[in-house]
């Protein structure tokens, strides 16, 4: 029986059709809109979810149910609110009840970060692990738990990993306070930075890039191509960005000690192999049972793992 | 039927005799040897904890059992290593074994910051919660958690909250690293503070008082009669103490997301209610979801928090 699963992100939907064990048998693409509102963002992800059910040869309504992780806040009934980042999404709205009436399949809710944590823990780099931390290293930087062997989530909001502070009074986060581990590895704060850096003088190919991509913000992908062409300050950004990231984690680690931290995101899937010596030797830095690291390891699912965890909650009540 | 609990410090060792629901029918404390090794520690622990069961009118074999909450390591045998506090403590003693055999009842031995955080959860502050952590601000910082009614102590060493990274390459840490939270609020931190500001003309009567006190070294009763005294110095490093934990707490809240937090250790004890305005107001500068704080108590078990938490140990094997 397939399964289907959406993940909604600020920038893009990513739907997937998903047989047992996580295989996966269609999947589809298309960019947020920008523009609209909920009503929009939920036909477009309809659309996305319907091409991949197409690719696996089944109409949505075949499928066992949908799952969605969705940024803010989700409540059981798959109410979503403070999606922030969504166009016109400030409010409250019935995402699974609207989707399930455009696909003719029940859908359900999760929280973005923690159904690519569980997809991690299930399916992923996290599969050896009784006990894990997921740290997502895109836009932001979102964290998702699994303690022994169960998802970890507080009051409803646990795993703000991004908003540990590692240096009171410093910098600038999108949050609004600071000094927080987002506000030097967030891909959002990385950029604000490079512009005001480039602003006042210092040399970068990181904007001619982007619009050369044609993108209007930059993406992973965009820092990849300056690091490549030995970008100075790319490659600064970048690392002031890993150093904050090994502080905040060892922080994590010191706290919960769990046996295994994955790092995903779109920024943590393109650079964290390159830069894993580097993360480990700053974590080694402020880990206090420093004998004793925990395995860090990069997400396997990759970008999907935000839709193949979303599937997971398909059926599930 | 009453069990015995032991509370070892690195500068008290606090025995008490608890009845049912936590009702203490005798206490004893002496100072911790500060000389010899661990055999000399355990005879103390024994003495200790025969003076307060025979204010509860029993002999200690008659005791259900007795339990210890320990610094360092302790393995479920009860053979605690790395207890660096302590005097010629550095290799692995049996404690458990040595202790039985003094007192003539089993012996179970535990983390000291877990059992203490244990007692609140079922007999003090904590009990309103599912979830609780607890904060035990003393000679340095140490940290427990209940998370969903169970003790979670990850590969076993979570908890070390003290060690949170709130300012990279910030104050240095008793530990040997810098910017961690215990490196401006743990006591001794802060007498080495004290120490440097006077060395360097500050004025401060917090000497002449541990001094006229008979102390060899700060003890929060010292900082409290500085303060009362108007000593400017006690007020500026325990007011950058309190903030530091407030830093340290929120980062800890924002990631693992608990219902309530729990003040203790001889610091927390004095000085939680006179400073818990302050410290809710600096956690609410970093807490991610700061419309919904966590309820923040000071322990209710006081100074005898350690020893009761170990009795629950007592006979649970």
């Amino acid at each position: 029986m397939l399964r289907g699963g959406i993940d909604l992100g600020g920038t893009k939907i990513q739907a997937a059709v998903v047989g047992p064990r996580g295989a996966v048998r269609g999947e589809a693409r298309v960019p947020t809109p920008t523009t609209g509102g909920p009503a929009d963002v939920a036909r477009e992800m309809a659309a996305a979810l319907s091409e991949s059910a197409a690719q696996a040869g089944v109409a949505p309504s075949e499928l066992l149910g949908v799952g969605v992780g969705a940024p803010g806040d989700a409540d059981p009934d798959g109410v979503v609110s403070a999606a922030s980042n969504l166009p016109g999404w400030s409010g409250a709205y019935p995402l699974a009840k609207e989707l399930s009436e455009l696909l003719g399949t029940s859908v359900r809710v999760g929280g973005d970060v923690q159904v690519a944590t569980e997809a991690e823990f299930r399916l992923g780099a996290g599969k050896p692990y009784r006990s894990i931390l997921g740290v997502f290293w895109g836009t932001g930087v979102g964290g998702g738990m699994i303690l022994d062997g169960k998802p970890w989530t507080g009051r409803g909001n646990a795993g703000e990993i991004g908003h540990t502070v590692i240096e009171r009074g410093g910098a600038r986060c999108p949050c609004g306070r600071r000094g927080c581990m987002e506000a030097y590895a967030g891909r959002s704060a990385m950029q604000a930075e490079a512009e005001h850096r480039h602003k006042k003088g210092e040399k970068t190919d990181l904007f001619k890039i982007m619009r050369k991509r044609g993108n209007d913000r930059l993406k992973s992908g965009d820092w990849e191509r300056a690091l490549e062409h030995g970008d100075k300050l790319a490659a600064e950004l970048i690392d002031r960005a890993v150093k904050a990231l090994g502080t905040g984690v060892a922080s994590a680690v010191n706290l919960v000690d769990v046996e295994g931290v994955i790092l995903g995101g779109g920024m943590g899937i393109r650079f964290g192999e390159r830069y894993m010596g580097d993360l480990r030797k700053e974590m080694g830095k402020h880990l206090f049972v420093d004998d004793r690291p925990p395995a860090v390891e990069v997400a396997a699912l990759g970008d999907l793992g935000g839709a193949i965890g979303a599937s997971l909650l398909a059926g599930s009540r």
